[in-house]
């Protein structure tokens, strides 16, 4: 860990330089090329992730994006900003009119995120659009992000870096008769002092959790409310999720997977560690999560179906007769890996219902894991890029269960 | 900081005690009588806050409660819960044959929280109860929550508690040539030491921050996209909120705004730090806003206009001719104070604009802050309770301006 390389970065993000300036070019006419495929006029972009993506920055307000190449972004806050797209507005109902006067067409139909907007804020910006139809926009911008440009990949890849150089550090944080939350507060830490952001941005009204989770032994097995691959029943009934206070014990495993966002990208990594000697079946059972990858490294590539990837993975635990125990196990769940990129949880599930092929530059998270009762949690998750030869990992990382002592 | 205190607490939140269950009852009953009061048969609750506060739990999926008094949990996920009031389903399509089933009579309208859901899954659950008409009960469960109970305010009350015992930390953390997020990391990790589940609920599908705020010197006056109070340009363009990785400097104040959930509810608490001397307008600020708190305290009690308090603290802003630096400088926040509870940003919000009048046992924080150019961010913000004497600190602890050395 190097804290002037934290610092430096922290400074050039301050300035949206040329090459981002080309890069949010880029992204917006990804946009509007899809935009114009679809029939759709313009876009009227409202959440917080797609607000970044298409502008470089966090503001409330609007980014209109039209199929024809214009872009405008509609600021309600903060003042000051100082890109020529820009214009201030107060209120939705101004859209229509500011557009007029800065001299863009107007559209004969527009998208909305409606999968993410309010239903209240929904209705009001409709009727601010009388007379114009409105589209759901939500699975088209999903599907533009899926496909990151080589700016974004080098971004996930510092992530890689930075989440990597964090679980160096892990095995010596522990001390003994620790709890798990002892132990990820640690972690907390030193992700922080790495250049870790501590927010987890998430795709779904209902997701929530603090800066990750940590599971040791049992608690691997307790189900929860959220659509993470694995459970956990956190230290309060109101956010049951993760660590849930019992000291780390002889014979069990710690599952650790931390957040990963050092610069408004992030990578999805997932690591091991033991306590004492744990059972062969736990150890069996982490050998075929690794075989589970390597299998799906070199198969997945542009154009192979989702689908199969996914049961590639259900047919090899299911020869190793570990199906009681995959993707969890009092609770399962629906899938062995995610996109991931700006948001945690992005499109494409990997899935057996998904049967779309993989796209080249797609960013995957792959996390075949296992829960093994009396033991905890074994398996391990990187986060990939497709390439025509295959994934290519960006979270390399010793894959063995290491040990915390 | 007790860490045998943390794990009782942990222990004990894991069983629903026979005080929560009364304690669920109770809150059930509120809603149920705002439902007969507003006309409306059920209310359909979707958002994470409301789940929590009607079943003490989260879960994936609903709660059911007519204005009658019934009571059922709709619920997807976790599997195995053990409340008799449980119905498990797949999908909110199945939820009027499952109510049936289970003997509830149907509803001739229906309450949906429109101001959260998305408008897509509103779409989907109204089509769900074709033929039943909805209402949006956003706003009348946000009114019901807003009166906390003896238990509520009990829990709240050690929420202050806990981070009192951090701040009176917070002086000891500091080392030279420390940057702001260095300090706070530091701050992070005792919080997190003494309970804090590191999570902050939030009202508003656009608002996001880490553990908190800690503002050091001009950054505080860096316009947010965020409805803080304060802003700050953060370490990263995705998250521009607090602390910017600045040095802190001498003659310059740090002001610590950071997370006090510890047990799903939470406090809201301000104090301020500075390095060595800062200026007699800073100072002078500062006082006055500690002055403003003591009116308020005195001027809330039940039936006072929420209007006329934000005009009190404008007429004293006045006075001492301050109006340049209150509630930000280059940005200016639009209220002095805010509900506080299970979410950060509850009802009421507490500005000029808002002519409701104060209710017994709200829970408010107020926050009148000062952004003075050169120097940084001062001001006090406590958590109060509203009783019939006048606002009650849950929050107390020294309001002076700290020394960091």
């Amino acid at each position: 860990m190097n804290p002037e390389y934290k610092k430096n970065r922290i400074m050039e993000d301050k300035n949206i330089n040329k090459e981002l300036v080309e890069e949010l070019e880029l992204r917006c006419r990804k946009i509007s090329r899809e935009l114009e495929r679809s029939g759709i006029d313009a876009a009227l972009i409202s959440s917080n992730a797609n607000i970044y993506y298409s502008s470089g920055r966090m503001f409330r307000g609007y980014a209109y994006i039209t199929s024809t190449g214009d872009v405008r972004y509609l600021v309600i806050r903060p003042g000051g900003l100082s890109d020529p797209k820009t214009i201030y507005i107060r209120k939705p109902e101004q859209i229509l009119s500011v557009l007029k006067e800065s001299g863009v067409a107007m559209p004969a139909n527009i998208g909305l995120e409606l999968d993410t907007l309010p239903y209240t804020t929904a209705i009001r910006l409709k009727k601010a659009f009388d007379g114009i139809s409105t589209d759901n926009i939500s699975n088209l911008l999903n599907k533009v992000r899926e496909i990151k440009t080589p700016y974004e990949i080098a971004r996930m890849k510092e992530d890689g870096d930075h989440q990597v150089a964090v679980y160096r550090h892990i095995s010596r944080l522990y001390k003994e008769d620790m709890t798990d939350i002892e132990f990820q507060i640690e972690i907390e830490r030193i992700l922080r002092l790495e250049g870790c952001l501590g927010f987890t941005r998430m795709s779904g009204n209902l997701m929530e959790i603090n800066m990750g989770s940590v599971l040791a032994g049992n608690n691997a097995d307790a189900p929860g409310p959220y659509d993470f691959s694995m459970g956990g029943s956190g230290v309060d009934l109101s956010l049951p999720v993760g660590a849930d206070g019992s000291v780390i014990r002889e014979g069990t495993t710690v599952m650790v997977d931390m957040n990963g966002n050092f610069n408004g990208y992030q990578t999805d990594m997932t690591r091991v560690w033991k306590l004492g000697e744990i059972s062969s079946l736990a150890e069996h059972a982490h050998e075929v999560s690794r075989l589970i990858l390597r299998e799906l490294e070199k198969k997945c590539v542009p154009g192979f179906p989702i689908s199969e990837a996914a049961q590639i993975a259900y047919d090899i635990v299911k020869r190793e007769s570990l199906d009681d125990y995959f993707m969890g196990h009092e609770q399962k769940a629906g899938f062995i890996g995610h996109g991931v990129g700006i948001v945690l949880n992005e499109t494409p599930v990997i899935m057996l219902k998904n049967h779309d092929p993989f796209m080249e530059h797609q960013t995957i998270a792959l996390e075949p894991k296992f829960v093994i009762p009396g033991v905890g949690a074994v398996g391990v998750e990187n986060t990939y890029v497709v390439t025509a030869g295959g994934l290519e990992n960006i979270t390399v990382y010793d894959e063995n269960i290491q040990d915390l002592r």
